[in-house]
Order: structure tokens, then sequence, then C-alpha cells
């Protein structure tokens, strides 16, 4: 008999109809011979409202209080997945993310998991039972409700496969898998079958939002395979695990791309030790999310430092940039808004030499011309215009050969 | 320094705006220097589409996740009322029923509470920490949740009080106490400054339903004085408590009235031990509410056997009250409907004669026929049409002088 955690988020949860769906699932899974622990997330549209409630009784709602507040959008759903189950003529009961053993340190709203006591949670296991757990909070040692931040219950469903040595750890959502583009921009994208932790990892970073890079990075941590699939039909989804020969042999696994981006030159800055890290600090301090920085060798004693960000971080910048820039004695700085980021990622161009190269033509073919450059280990990024994303995304899909099945 | 329990029910705190308004009492309340638990319910309404989401996934919902479900509610109130005090420049946390001690039974949906243990709120309180409890909610020694069924919220305040020696309880709701009769039946009507616990028992079993019977017996078991009054004015409300000399010179505290009243005779009873069991067995294992009984002295060995409900419960007699007169060799059935009782109540009546001669008078005097009578050691109850039943309550009141400050 398997041990298998299943994850269903928010859309998969949002109406009594689709708990009805989830709890059948539910149960068929555990019929076809299983012990099953299904993780629930608010149902979509719940935590919206509890915030809106709080902003009506409080400017800046207590994080304590928000965290007791946003805790029963779950625990709402639990109750009503096992009470559906039950209607369904199965057995299943609902754990609390305290009643289930999960304890995490104190920090309000983005706490982390410190440990899991599935003690619970396999009594009723034992017993036959389904056991439903409120994804997304936990409690401290002292017993406070905690909540663990943006994608919580992806979270809570990996650690409980860590925890409980689960078989399978299956997160339904409602898109199919990973893909290897986004198929609305490239039509020809199709479903990855598998991926390691790190390939994901850089498609998330890179504008494909399947699931938080927090979790991804919990699951490869404790090495918990998971499968991304929708809840709404029936097919196989993408299995996430760590990497192993067989998928080294692929060089690119898919192409993400991220609108809506800007970016910033701060021209002759002085190439002095410290100058960098002056205007990065003041970024970070004013709460300015950076995503890609650039700086090329220096020329006659200064440089040119570019970075981007989601354009709707500009206005963060405001006067305080030009403050900093003053300050460090760098010359001016340009923003410009209407750029998209095309990253391409896959674990095998490590080995492989050629894939800068190979996206590079691929562009200049399509006379798309290339704004920045930044690369990692196992991802090539370039900055572009934005109008120009779209078709770039399919050239760079088709010189990769990744709608072909030979690719895989 | 006194410490003050105070209960804010669901209109009390029914919308952001009512939540606001609580949070001020409260924390007023504190800032006169005493120390403050309040105990809050579910904003209204938020029950009742907990209600329909679980019908929604299940035409029998478990009730063990039914609890879980309706504990969400006050779960959200505490939280805001938390953060509502905090925005004002208190200092409020929140606990849920588990997190504040409630130790209850397993019966779900209508646990008794077993046990307090008020570790949790004790420690904050002495930090100078305003405590905001989930009233209706506790858990089992295992630590499941369970709720109260109605009335809950009264009852929790009632036993923390009581639990913490609390120098005051407070229990806030939309009137203002409660009234010598109904004023919007008897416009003299006024509101009774101190009241015994049986007299607010045989008021609230009359139709006056200020509380609950069960949170009175529970105030009254463990002798805690509370107050009925309104948090929409500041006006004084109803002190419950004990009975004292001072409380039994008066004769007659109030007079409630049932509408909707239906009543049923059942001729020619034999009169023979075991019968009137047979026939009250059945009802109560149709499920059916009975309120008064009157059976009189028997005639030639048979008597006639007489009782109320609620016109609603009439349905559920149907056949079977027809079987168990065959059964028990009665003669014939009778049903009517378009009644209402009337009830005086009052501890001075143990030891004032006349009491009933001077409504029986009062009600002769305005052409009123007396259906029935049943008397317990405070109260005298009359059946009459219901048509007159507003002219009856003002005579009654009038005649027991209850409009006038003289009689207090």
């Amino acid at each position: 008999m398997a041990l298998i955690v299943q994850k269903y988020g928010g859309t998969s949860v949002g109406t009594p109809d689709r708990i009805r769906n989830a709890a059948s699932r539910i149960l068929a899974t555990q019929r076809e011979g299983n012990s099953v622990v299904a993780v629930v997330s608010a149902m979509s549209g719940v935590t919206d409202n509890l915030i809106k409630l709080s902003r009506a009784v409080s400017d800046q709602p207590t994080e304590r209080e928000m965290d007791v507040l946003l805790a029963t959008g779950e625990q709402t759903t639990i109750a009503l997945t096992a009470m559906a189950i039950n209607a369904l003529g199965g057995r299943a009961i609902s754990l609390t993310g305290a009643q289930a053993g999960i304890l995490t340190d104190g920090i309000h709203t983005k706490a982390k998991i410190a440990n899991i006591t599935p003690r619970q949670i396999r009594k009723y296991l034992n017993d036959g039972i389904i056991v439903i757990v409120a994804g997304f909070q936990g409690q401290t040692i002292q017993g406070t409700i905690t909540t663990l931040g943006r994608g919580g219950s992806d979270l809570t469903a990996i650690a409980i496969a860590a925890s409980l040595k689960a078989h399978n750890c299956e997160i339904y959502t409602d898109v199919d898998g990973v893909y290897t583009c986004d198929p609305r921009i490239v039509p020809s994208a199709r479903k990855i079958d598998v991926i390691a932790y790190d390939e994901l990892l850089e498609m998330a970073s890179s504008g494909s939002k399947v699931m938080q890079s927090r979790s991804v990075e919990f699951a490869k941590k404790f090495n918990v395979p998971f499968e991304v699939r929708s809840s709404f039909n029936q097919n196989r989804g993408t299995i996430v695990k760590a990497e192993n020969p067989s998928l080294e042999k692929v060089v690119v696994r898919g192409v993400s791309i991220e609108r809506n981006q800007a970016k910033v030159t701060i021209t002759n800055v002085p190439d002095t030790p410290g100058t960098a890290s002056r205007i990065f600090t003041a970024l970070a301090e004013a709460g300015v999310i950076i995503d890609v920085i650039v700086q090329n060798v220096s020329v006659s004693g200064t440089t040119d430092i570019s970075f981007t960000l989601n354009q709707d971080e500009l206005d963060k910048l405001s006067g305080m940039l030009d403050a900093v820039v003053k300050e460090v004695g760098a010359a001016s700085i340009t923003k410009q808004g209407g750029i998209a980021k095309l990253s391409v990622v896959g674990i095998g161009m490590r080995t492989h030499s050629g894939v800068a190269a190979t996206l590079f033509e691929a562009l200049g073919k399509g006379g798309i011309n290339i704004q920045m450059i930044s690369t990692s280990e196992i991802k090539i990024a370039v900055i572009i215009d934005e109008a120009k994303i779209a078709q770039a995304a399919n050239l760079a899909h088709e010189a990769f050969g990744l709608a072909s099945d030979a690719a895989v």
C-alpha cells in the first residue's frame, strides 16, 4: 500500500462543486489501494476577502492576528472537503496545521516550518481514514497560530510528504503541468514530463510561476519528488525530481518569459570597491526588488551598471536613486520600461557549449536586438523589447527543438 | 483593579464598523482601570453562510467537521476585534476556545464545557493585555475542535467569568436588557434593573428570549452575576443574580408572552397508571416539543389531557398521535391553533397569595376567556386566544403595577 500526499490549490477547491470534485479524486486514490493525505488551500477569493475585512478594522493589522484571521480560510476548506468525502461514502477527518503537528518559528505571516510531528496523521491513516490537512498554517511551540506566506500550501504538502516518507506527492492546480513555454505565446509548447528541481527553480524565477521557488527549494533540500498536475482532468502532469543522467541528456528544458520589466542604467560609476554595494544596499533598504544585474568591465576607471526590475517597482526608486548616484559620484541615471526577459533553462547546458550561440543566432535572424545578457550555470537570460517577446519565444523554442518529441 | 468579562453577540460585531465600536468599548473599559477579557460571537450571518456551504457539499455534514467549519466564524471575529483594539492604540491578543483552555466533552455541535484552564488568559492579563476569546467553541482532551451549540458564546463568557472569579460579567446584545414585558406590545413596559436567575429562566421559557436558558442555569449553578445590556448605547442593563431579600419584595417581576401556540386535547383518557407516560413517550420519540401540560382530576374513571406546543410542531403529530390514542383507549383528539401563552413571573409570589386572583380578575374584566392554566412556584401561565394577547398583556402589566416605579 502506497502513501500518497495530494495538494489541492485555491482554484481546485474554489466552489462547493470543485470541493466535491477534489473529494471524489481523493477518495478514488484511496480506493485504488493507497493511504491518502490531502493538503488543501483556502477557496480562491477567500483570503482576499479576509484581507479586505482586516483593512476595514485596521490600517495596519497586527501580524499575529492576521495569521489567526487567514488561518480560517484553510480551516473552512478542510472541514468542507472532509464532509464531502464522507458524503461520498468515504471516511475522512480534517486537521488544522496545528493539529497536524506542523511546528513553525514565530515569524508571523511568513513563518518557516521548524518541525513536523505527524503523530495524529499516522494514527488516522493506520485506521484507514483519509486525512485532510490545512495548508499554509502551523503553530509555534507556544501554541500561537502562524501562516507560512505565499505558496505555503505547497510547502505544507511537500513537508508532510517528507516527514511521512510518502511514495508520491501530487500538487493539483489549474494547469496541466510545466510547459516548455507559455502555450498562449508559443502554440507548439508542450508539457514537460520530467524536470529537475534546479530547472524548475530557474523557470520559476523567469516568470513560469507554477510554484513558488520556496517550495521547490524545500523539496530539493529534502529530496521529495512531486508531480504538478491539473485537478480538472486525468492527464499526467510534470514530475519534478533530482537530476539524473537521463535528465541531463536534454540541453534546454524550456523557455520562460517575463513581461512588464524595466531597466535602469547608472552611467560612469567610479570603479572602486564598495560602490556597487552602496547602490544596491540603498535599493534593498527602499524595498526595491531587483532581478538581473549587469556590470561590464571598466573602461578608464568608470563603468556602467544596469539592472532590471518589474515595471511596477519603478515608483519606489523616485528621488532615492538620484541621491545615491550623487553620493557615489556617478554621472546619470536612465530608466526604460517596455522591456521583457526571455530565459532558456536546462541542466544540459552545463556540459553543452553553444547554447548561447544558438539563442543569439535565433534572435538575430528575427532582427531582435539584445539589450542585456545574464547567465547562470543552467540559464541564459536576455533582455529585449517587450513588443518582440512573443516572436523571440517562438524563435528560441524552435531553435532548441522543444516542440518535437525527439528533444525529450 | 477589577477583572471584567464582556461578551459581544453576533449583531454587536456584525460589521467592521460594529467591531470597531465593540473594540473601543473594550478599550475604554480597560482604560478605566480594569483587566478585560472579551468573548465574541461570529459576525451575524456568518454562521448561516457556513451552514449553507456545508449543505452544498453534503446532505448530512459530519458533526465533527461541522464544528471545525463553524469554529472559523468566531476565529474570524477574535482576530478582527484584536486588530481593531490594536489600531486604537490598545494591546490585545486573540485566543481560540482551545487556546483559551476551554475543555469540553466530545458531543459535537452541542458539547458541554468540562473544565477551563485559563492559564494563557491569566498570563496575558498579567501583562496588561486585553484578551479576546472566541465564544461558542472549545476542544476535547484529544485536541478535537468542538462547539457548544445555541447560546454557546454566552456560556463561554459566564464560564470564563466563573473560572477567573471576575468582578463583573457583561453580556452585550442588541437590546437594552430584560423588560417587564415586550415594549412593542406593552408601551409602558420598563427595563428591569435587577432580576433573579430563576425569574429570568421562567421569563425565557415563556418567550422572553434575551438569553438561552442553558447559560442562565450555568450562571445560577456557579453563582456568576451578570448584566445584560446593549452595545449600541451607554445605558445600564439588567443585572441577573441570585435571589436575596430585597429582590423578594417584588411580587411580580414581569409578564412574558408567547404567540403562535397550539393546544391538543385528548378526551376520555382511561385514568390508569402509565397512560400519560405512553402518550408523552410517543410524543418525545417523534421529536415533538411540548410546553404546558394540563390534566384535570378524573371523573368516572377517565380524564382529559391537554398540552400546548408551538404551532409549527403540529405537523409532527400527524398520524402518530391517532395510533397512540387508539392504543390507550382514549376517545378523541382535538387540535386548535391560534392561541397564545401569557405568563406572570416573580419570586415574590411564593410568599404572596392572591397573584392568581389578581391575574384572573384583570383578564376577566377585559372579557378574555382563559382556556388553560398552569402554575409553577414563581410563575402563573394562562393560555388564551392569540387575538387577545396584546390586550391581556397590557391588562396584566397594569394589574401588577409593573409600569410604575413604585413597584420596584
